[in-house]
């Protein structure tokens, strides 16, 4: 039985790996946007599985675990076609959250998040385009990788939009979790540590002040593991000014992708995702113009930012999970402080590491590691370091 | 078994009448969104009924009907709450439209008509906002009656937009179609019919011209009943002025409507009605009051067409039923268009009675009576006249 509520409902899609690779010891569960041969990509919404013919070759991603030795044990529910950041699909239900049931998991790679967390498997595969790896690692208190955006192949994954989209995964501890990127990365993780970690006061200043105070000790201990610390302003034109860059590029791009299956289909959808679809489709040129310039000065800020040995540091989500079951008008502020934390990966392509560790009222809460593009494996050796100096 | 899928799935709601009643040899069907006394009212839509307790009374029509002697035979689909034109429902499956197969039954009062045409009952109760009786009543093959506005309490019905709201019925004999509006108005027929038929000539210009065509013989045999005839324009603004006023007014206030049970449930629907209710809520208090002003022109047109003892005659609907299962972009015109026949109604409060005996392609398409506020009973004996000079 799937008391997490988080795999996709039927058959249970299992396969062994190669044997005697690498990853021979490892279970993992597969999004359901991720392609797996012969097995339904079913994209969490009924009208999707019925519109797309059922795969007959693995994703990348897939194929290279399972040729690693790795096995899959399932294939984990998702926000509607990656729609979502809390991971309530009314569809399937909502994934558990084992680090706090009466919350979301996050999504939109929920299933994974609360497969992982719930201890049914040892690492999952999910999707991030605008913080559906980073925010369930947050609310469900794992490790959760972005990669940088192009690093990994994106064949046979459900696409939603493209200049922003990352397939990624997360995993309860930091050995496991660089081992699959050892895999997926073919690199080994780099011996030398980055040397000055930035903190991004002005992402910290923009979450709650409990969050804040509760990764202050993560914070403290990373310093001592990278040496020079210095505060700096990650978005000097404003958060939420980089959000709404984010929001209006990623929201044109998905109605793009997802229009042809909407006008054919006329798909069930629960109403937000509608509802952003439609406001999608409203999106003027100029609009789109003017997000793509704000685009180009986050990547130069960043490029600013993060010289060679240079990492930064920022709360992942600005509080923990909401309760579950809130209505649209609760969710609204909440949804856009989250996409203004969580906004940095999207447009600039920087690969984020989530390193689970603070509680702020009993639930997790996590902080985030940034660095320049192409420094993933960086990243997971910081990572590495600060899961064994528990 | 339910080979119309007109029915509400699940066990059929089946309720005796009153012996001895005015209709005691009748059956009907009742559209889910009229409150039936301890059955859910399940409004076409899963995340409807569980919002909603099961009803304790019937609403006034039903008990009506009841204490007349007809009986329940069941409840039947609906566009989901009472928002769609055409009938096709992705939760309970689209109705079959016994009149023509591979077209849509038309809504949103669409099981109720595919009941009767389907001969599962003598008549059915359906709701009739922008259209809802009288385009599924063309498209079928059925005489069906939009009251005046207001005149039957409408108590116990699931409300859309209040200022245009009704509750009507449909049946396949104009006999019993004026039976049940005796016992529903307490009113006798009139003996007398209305001396002078307007033609509208603006809307037969509207409709496909194989719709006029098929419809003229009609027409023609109506002019003899009636007497007189003379050729008017209805809509001197522009039927789609008219469309868009209609329309502008009953999205603000269906939005009004459902937006508390769409912010606390976030419901599942299908794109287009989510859609249509995302951009209503965007709708200004300029355009309404815009509207508002059409609205006033409109009805003052009718008083100015329609003296006592004149009616007007328009085609119900531009076209028979569409195909089953176009794309949400191949039905947008289509959409639009029936709205420009349709908008009348909800427009001036008119009651309207759709009359069938016209065929294009094979398909039933209906001619429309209008009369002026009050005249419901003149619109049946002119009906019940027609049906008898067959």
């Amino acid at each position: 039985m799937d008391h997490l509520n988080a795999f996709v409902p039927g058959e249970r899609c299992t396969i062994p790996g190669a044997a005697g690779g690498p990853l021979a010891d490892l279970s993992f569960a597969v999004k359901d946007l991720i392609d797996v041969a012969n097995w339904p990509t079913g994209g969490g919404n009924p009208d999707w599985a019925r519109a797309h013919p059922v795969p007959e070759r693995s994703a990348w991603v897939v194929q290279r675990l399972l040729d690693a030795g790795a096995r899959i044990i399932g294939k984990t529910a998702t926000d509607e076609v990656s729609l979502g950041i809390l991971g309530e699909n009314p569809f399937t239900g909502t994934p558990l959250n084992p680090a706090a049931p009466d919350r979301v998991p996050g999504g939109s790679s929920s299933g994974s998040a609360s497969a992982v967390a719930g201890g049914a498997c040892d690492f999952a595969l999910g999707t991030d385009t605008g913080g559906s790896v980073r925010v369930p690692a947050s609310f469900c208190g794992l490790f959760g990788l972005r990669p940088t955006h192009g690093r990994l192949n994106f064949r046979g994954i459900t696409v939603q939009a493209p200049s922003s989209d990352t397939v990624g995964w997360l995993a309860r501890d930091a050995t496991t979790f660089a081992r699959v990127g050892q895999v997926l990365f073919d690199e080994t993780l780099p011996e030398m540590l980055p040397r000055t970690l930035l903190i991004a006061s002005d992402a910290f200043a923009f979450a709650d002040p409990a969050v804040a105070e509760a990764l202050s000790p993560m914070v403290n201990r990373l310093a001592d593991l990278i040496g020079t610390r210095r505060d700096e302003t990650l978005a000097p034109q404003g958060l939420s000014v980089w959000k709404e860059a984010q929001r209006c590029l990623q929201s044109s791009e998905s109605w793009r992708t997802f229009a042809p299956w909407v006008d054919r289909y006329n798909p069930r959808l629960q109403f937000s995702v509608a509802r952003n679809l439609a406001l999608a489709a409203q999106i003027s040129d100029g609009e789109r113009a003017r997000a793509a310039l704000m685009r180009l000065e986050a990547r130069a800020r960043l490029r600013m930012l993060l010289p060679p040995d240079t990492i930064l540091c920022l709360p992942t989500t600005p509080f923990p999970a909401p309760m579950r079951g809130l209505s649209i008008s609760d969710l609204a502020l909440p949804r856009e402080r989250i996409t203004c934390l969580a906004c940095v990966g999207g447009l600039t392509g920087s690969p984020q590491v989530n390193l689970p560790g603070a509680r702020v009222d009993g639930a997790p809460v996590g902080l985030s590691l940034v660095g320049a593009p192409g420094t993933d494996t960086t990243l997971l050796a910081v990572a590495n370091a600060f899961g064994e100096s528990y």
